[in-house]
């Protein structure tokens, strides 16, 4: 039904009752991926969606059980990318999801400038890619590091991809909010509603999910904070939720 | 001991064992003040430390209790600034807290380019003032709106006071988040702390504590949410102890 190669798996993409293809090696998706699909507005009947720098095509998945709406992601490592036109084919997906092989950069040109209604992009988090890393494995170095797009590219190319009032949403890293709330207002993506998500009561947040309006007035909102664990090893509801369903609902009817 | 007049009161300062002056149609302290003379760095033992925008002294005189360092406020409403000398004068604190009536433009060329460790403000949260409130009553309008002050003002003084090294803090609301960040990196104050306080569990944040360091490096921290309430009506422990000290701890003990 599907084929897998060398040490590639097909997981079950948790509560979407997905599968896809992943790699210990190559790529496996991250939490990050999961949270962004589930706090990015989708138009729920129609509509067009991209996601930006896509790996193995985790969060098109995702939200293709939100949305009827026409999804596009693009990938620029040709590994991931296969391994993302793999998963689609293997969930029966086609007609809903169509994976581009290709440099974020080129997208507005290629598909049309103000074309989308939400953007989505888990952008590489890291400025400088430390040597070691770099040189030992370069699909997770591309992935990780700003070596083949940059936090400006990916709002820079959201800005062009959409329509004005269209959304972009986007998952980082605390250290860098001044640079992305900047760059998002820079490139007229006007931020309107920040999450911080902490790994448990009382840490640091750790993560940022920011949503944007393209040429949105000024008007931010700060959502309530998002736990990730809420005891050693024992997840959140919200976060259990969003990883495997209405399981605990489910048990408590039947309990 | 004291004179109050008019509407005056003298109030408890909350868990400080200090008292100061307040008048409902003139200025009353807020929760914020509190959470911001809290939240700021301060030098235990010795120090320059100057609060813009006092109004009736209320982070002066809640700081004087954290730290031994020299404290200056700066009011521009002498009505104020009156009641500030009043209360400082109540407490006892005349050789610690020194008020200055006066415009926070004027400071740094009055008290000299850095030469502060710590600023603190509570700047005027709002940019436009509503004719209606701006004519009633040109006290709580000048604390409320930025008619002497603007945010812009605030940060770029704040900046031009700091020697190097020194740490800015302020309280504002969430929607002027990236106006605020901006600005303190425009003024080389760089962001380095960020806590978010929420009314309560699930609900949106409603004020912003932030603290830079003049001249720092990038790297902002987002702190555990703070949450004023825990219940209707009920303040949760962390609000509780600011606001009336060690009592929880010590009930638990009796109890």
């Amino acid at each position: 039904m599907v084929e897998l190669r060398d040490d590639e798996r097909l997981d079950y993409l948790l509560a979407e009752k997905l599968r896809i293809i992943q790699s210990p090696s190559v790529f496996s998706f991250s939490l990050d991926a999961v949270l962004l699909a589930r706090f990015a507005y989708l138009p729920i009947q129609k509509g067009r969606v991209i996601d930006l720098c896509s790996g193995n095509g985790v969060i098109p998945l995702l939200i293709s059980n939100r949305t009827k709406a026409n999804i596009i992601g693009v990938e620029i490592q040709e590994r991931l990318y296969d391994m993302a036109v793999r998963s689609i084919s293997y969930n029966h997906l086609e007609n809903q999801i169509n994976m581009i092989h290709g440099d974020i950069k080129e997208m507005p040109e290629k598909l049309g400038k103000g074309k989308f209604d939400v953007v989505t992009c888990n952008p590489p988090y890291f400025v400088t890619p430390p040597k070691s890393e770099k040189n030992i494995n370069e699909h997770l170095a591309i992935a990780r590091h700003e070596i083949l797009c940059t936090l400006e590219d990916a709002i820079q190319v959201s800005s062009k991809l959409l329509r004005q009032g269209g959304k972009a949403a986007f998952v980082h890293r605390p250290g860098r909010l001044l640079d992305i709330l900047m760059l998002m207002r820079k490139y007229r993506i006007e931020p309107k509603r920040l999450r911080f998500v902490y790994p448990r009561y009382g840490k640091e947040a750790n993560t940022i999910l920011v949503e944007g309006i393209k040429d949105g007035s000024k008007d931010l909102k700060v959502l309530p904070p998002l736990y990730i664990y809420k005891a050693e090893n024992q997840y959140s509801e919200e976060v259990e939720e969003m990883l495997f369903g209405n399981a605990i609902e489910y048990d408590k009817k039947e309990g």
